[in-house]
């Protein structure tokens, strides 16, 4: 199997970011992170980062459409390709990503967003899904497309909402889940078992669900 | 608790009209199937309704916003009050229902859809997911609002997609989770133990979920 090298962009704590690093430094992942990205000067996850002698930039990226944003988009690319990464990860990164890094990096460009996409796309999906009322929600690792949470899903978890759930603790029960699959799909990236096909994502020799029964949320009486 | 009369709605071969026939025949809900209504003259739910000496009815409703959806509307209102219904609950009618339902059964209607909801609303919710490529799918009791797929939900039951699914073979794994949520959000209202607060249902004494950890699909390797 061949080991990859990973360019992880950033905006906030970066807790997925440790649990990708983690997991490399544990040798359950064949792949390493290489540098770390950011929007903001100030995201925790660049300190991280540099706990871990990993190069990390912060690279401001301007409004949308404006010649800053193209100037980072290019920017990123530089980054990335002297960085020798193969696979761009998406961690709490809150800006779109520019053309230039899609052509660069066809299908090989990962996000998570905190809900069961296609519900609750955006920047505030477990606030959202609370908000909503849904009994189950989760967490999505999707190949990105230049629209926001629309890619082809790679893998999934699910987890029940309970009474007297908010947003935030919501958030907590979902991000430990976030932390068990987005390594997982990178290591399948590693491995080369990934296909897209469509918009579905078939992976070879997939092991049966880790849960294979249903989550039923509330819990049944009857 | 009260006993509560149950009028349900069908269009094709009602399987959950079945097990809530079931659930009630083995004392596990305090309710009990009083009218089967169809829109379709050969749906085999009537049938299965006339086994259990159910009275069951063929109401045909012709196109949304005619004379004949109107009268359809006001005919079903009267079968549910000349067969003392407390509790409305659509179990594959594929039809709207009209707004005197609506005014003669405020907050007691109530509606299964097989996809995690707000995900894949509409009449092909596991189709729908099958194609978009989701890892997780399931199903949803919600009271219903005028606009289909919309209103509050009482329960919801998560289960994983397998490599290979197509709409069929999904559909399959989520109609046995159908089966179970069904008869215990009815439970629930025969307990008079639900509550909405805005678009959230508040259920009292909800129990932990029935599998409180999370479904991840496709399994970890990790």
């Amino acid at each position: 199997m061949a080991h990859i090298n990973l360019g992880v962009f950033v905006s906030g704590r970066g807790s997925n970011l440790q649990s990708i690093i983690d997991a490399s430094a544990a040798g359950r992942i064949a792949a390493s992170v290489h540098v770390v990205i950011s929007d903001k000067e100030d995201a925790y996850a660049l300190e991280r980062a540099r706990n871990h002698d990993i190069p990390a930039y912060h690279v401001p990226v301007g409004k949308n459409d404006t010649p800053e944003f193209v100037a980072a988009d290019q920017r990123h690319v530089e980054l990335l390709r002297e960085h020798n990464v193969d696979l761009v990860c998406l961690a709490g990164y809150m800006r779109l990503i520019g053309p230039n890094i899609f052509a660069a990096y066809p299908e090989a460009i990962l996000n998570i967003h905190p809900a069961l996409l296609p519900s609750f796309p955006g920047t505030h999906g477990q606030e959202d899904a609370a908000e909503y009322g849904v009994k189950v929600s989760g967490c999505t690792v999707h190949f990105a497309w230049s629209e926001f949470d629309t890619g082809p899903i790679i893998i999934q978890a699910a987890v029940p909402v309970l009474a007297g759930d908010d947003g935030d603790s919501l958030a907590a029960r979902i991000l430990a889940q976030e932390h068990k699959i987005y390594p997982q799909a990178i290591q399948w990236c590693a491995e080369g078992r990934l296909r897209i096909e469509g918009r579905r994502v078939i992976l070879e020799d997939a092991r049966p669900p880790t849960i294979m029964e249903a989550i039923i949320s509330p819990g049944l009486e009857v």
